[in-house]
């Protein structure tokens, strides 16, 4: 039943740990992420912390704009997780043990050899007033009240918890109860232009969008997400005109584009291998398998990546990957001869038919005049051909690392497509 | 100059990729955290979309409550970046051009050697209502503005060039201006227990606890934070009371905690091989270079770690790490037999004084009734034993492999420590 004809979402966070920044909030752009995808927008996030007042305020406020208010965190069993309580009280229940949500907690505790203790006889306990939102794979149940035409759902703030509770129960309630516009995304992702440069380039298209259009830059680090956005009423009037102009879109970045999909690039370089029936191996030395883990991130790898040599150690580049000594005393770890036989010397070491090499540095530590923080050098190796590329990053460590990896990838990519 | 006797904060992010989920907020808890440390509580955070309404909405609403108020995002020298315009306008000012910030933005263009565009110049423009925190970094400058008591500032929502800001200016600036509190915090870090068992160990200490204390349960993949805070007036005081509750808590959960500081357990056990002079190697199958990556981002660990052997494929154990076919084929890669033969020759190897190796299914696909997703076998070595342990995580494929990460290296620290 459709009761309400547009939907106004807000998401309260509730947590002090997100307030003195111990927790970093993943929860919100899951739920933003999952809700646009059925339609939604959420106009607003509030963090509050664990203090009646606090969740009341925000609540009072945001329930002013909004039609449906998600909330996230606070259900635990300590005390210091007020928000269920709190929320029996705001909508005038009383707590009742829930059958099914006990049984299914007491089970949980069984399943992992614990002691079922007295307060966790609290996990099952609900306020009279709301509809539950069983959590299958934990102790804290969701909950989903009505008042005055408005939907305040209260989650667990454990991600996974929060997310297979929305998935299973949560998002096909909301998409049942409410009416939602058509909405369009497409992204293209770019790589090697700057922001500002590839703005500069799309001032026209941006001049023609529609005005139930818009194209968003979202830079990232060693790329730029574009998002045409567009949203009305007639879903495949809507998707007809975004696919339209995403292929102009598409047209003026095809020399810096990696993917016209939301995806990593390591998707995209896992879905061409498996496609060429490839397989990967790595060297990596300052990257210290990070780019193995962002490979093996993507599901079904094993098809396609043996595996890296995390060469920290020069002596580990030395004796594993075979780099001759009188290299490494002349050129050192990072230079291009270093790379070239790391690369071609992981490659046979991990029988693969593509391997990457990765040495440099990435700081904060470790520069030199000739060789600055930043300064990396990477070759793809192939049964034909070694290619070499420095790169040059200007950030700190984190960013330098991650700036790597993406780099790792893109250089592989293009490789492949015979672009170096 | 202490202008202001106390402070309340509160965090503005603007940016409508942080609405639909495509950006994680990062800033809000790096500035909470660094706020808190000067002794400043943030007591909400908004985030709202990249429109004028919305944030002018937001600054009416929290300036009401707070008399410090935080912005970030926004700033960038697109179309869809409003917020200097706006602020310009909400605080009755008109644009200039700084010449400072001018020369700073050519000559990052020039270094990275860019052609400086007509839409660049709008980048050194500032609101002459407003002293500029100057970015060092990137080209988007930092904005303090006060109005009737209230300081609010507006800092570019890249993270590392906000951060710089914040940490060199904004910072510095905030102490000057207001009188803050005195906060304590200490922390311990607690693997092994969940967290309701910890809470009921503890009844009795939270029970004791002062009305300006308090302890929260930050539990996270494989590990529970207990975070005991004292907040009040003299400094000295409220840290001796916090370190003689600290002792107490410590020493109730002694036999769980991994530190007693707010730290990774990649720096703990840093830290433990530093100063016991060993070296660690280790050999990764399911967790695929995810350890590597943690242990290398603390920094100075080419100190103490030689490398990783990511044998993501059955050929690599075999012909890398020299783990016998007969026991490849007879007990499969997850094994204990696998785990031992890999971490005794990965140490070997890799020439170092201790090495782990890992082997599972992290999920979501290859399991089996005898292995189900969630069975991890490692073993740590040094050159007197091998110790080998079962490990059964219970998660999704992300969480499985960060609960590997953590249990492995606490793994190596009880290894250490002579607890396995």
């Amino acid at each position: 039943m459709k009761s309400v004809s547009s939907v106004h979402a807000v998401i309260v966070t509730i947590g002090d740990e997100l307030l003195i920044g111990q927790t970093i909030d993943t929860n919100s752009a899951w739920l933003a992420r999952e809700l646009n995808k059925i339609g939604i927008w959420v106009s607003r996030r509030v963090a509050v912390a664990d203090d009646s007042d606090a969740i009341r305020k925000a609540l009072d406020e945001e329930s002013r704009n909004a039609n449906l208010i998600i909330m996230t965190g606070g259900l635990g069993p300590t005390a210091d997780d007020i928000t269920k309580p709190f929320l029996c009280q705001y909508f005038n229940g009383r707590m009742i043990i829930n059958e099914e949500v006990l049984a299914h907690v007491k089970q949980i505790f069984e399943k992992r050899n614990r002691p079922f203790l007295e307060r966790n006889l609290k996990q099952a306990e609900v306020p009279d007033v709301c509809q539950v939102l069983f959590n299958e794979i934990g102790t804290a149940p969701g909950m989903w009240f009505e008042q005055d035409g408005k939907v305040y759902i209260s989650l667990p703030g454990v991600p996974f918890e929060m997310e297979h509770i929305m998935e299973h129960v949560g998002l096909p309630r909301i998409s049942e109860q409410f009416n939602t516009p058509a909405i369009a995304h497409r992204t293209v992702i770019t790589a090697g232009m700057g922001e500002s440069f590839i703005a500069e380039r799309l001032v026209d298209f941006e001049a023609e969008l529609p005005a139930y259009g818009s194209l968003a830059y979202l830079p990232g680090l060693g790329m730029v997400k574009l998002r045409l956005t567009l949203s009305g009423i007639d879903h495949d009037a809507i998707n007809n005109e975004a696919d339209r102009l995403f292929e102009i879109l598409k047209n003026k970045v095809s020399d810096i584009a990696v993917t016209d999909t939301d995806e990593g690039i390591e998707v995209v370089l896992g879905r061409m291998l498996k496609e060429r029936g490839l397989t990967l191996g790595l060297a990596e030395s300052c990257t210290a398998g990070n780019i193995a883990a962002a490979v093996t991130s993507v599901p079904g790898s094993s098809a396609w990546f043996n595996g890296s040599v995390v060469s920290y150690a020069y002596e580990v580049k030395a004796k594993v990957l075979q780099v001759p000594q009188e290299v490494l005393d002349r050129t050192g770890a990072v230079s291009e001869e270093t790379v070239y036989y790391m690369a071609s010397n992981a490659r046979t070491l991990l029988d693969t038919d593509i391997a990457l090499s990765v040495s440099g540095i990435l700081g904060p530590d470790g520069g030199t005049p000739d060789k600055p923080v930043g300064t990396v050098w990477m070759a793809v190796a192939d049964a034909n051909r070694v290619v070499t590329k420095k790169f040059n990053f200007h950030y700190k460590r984190e960013q330098n690392t991650k700036m790597a990896v993406y780099a790792g990838l893109d250089f592989i990519r293009r490789f492949m497509l015979g672009l170096v």
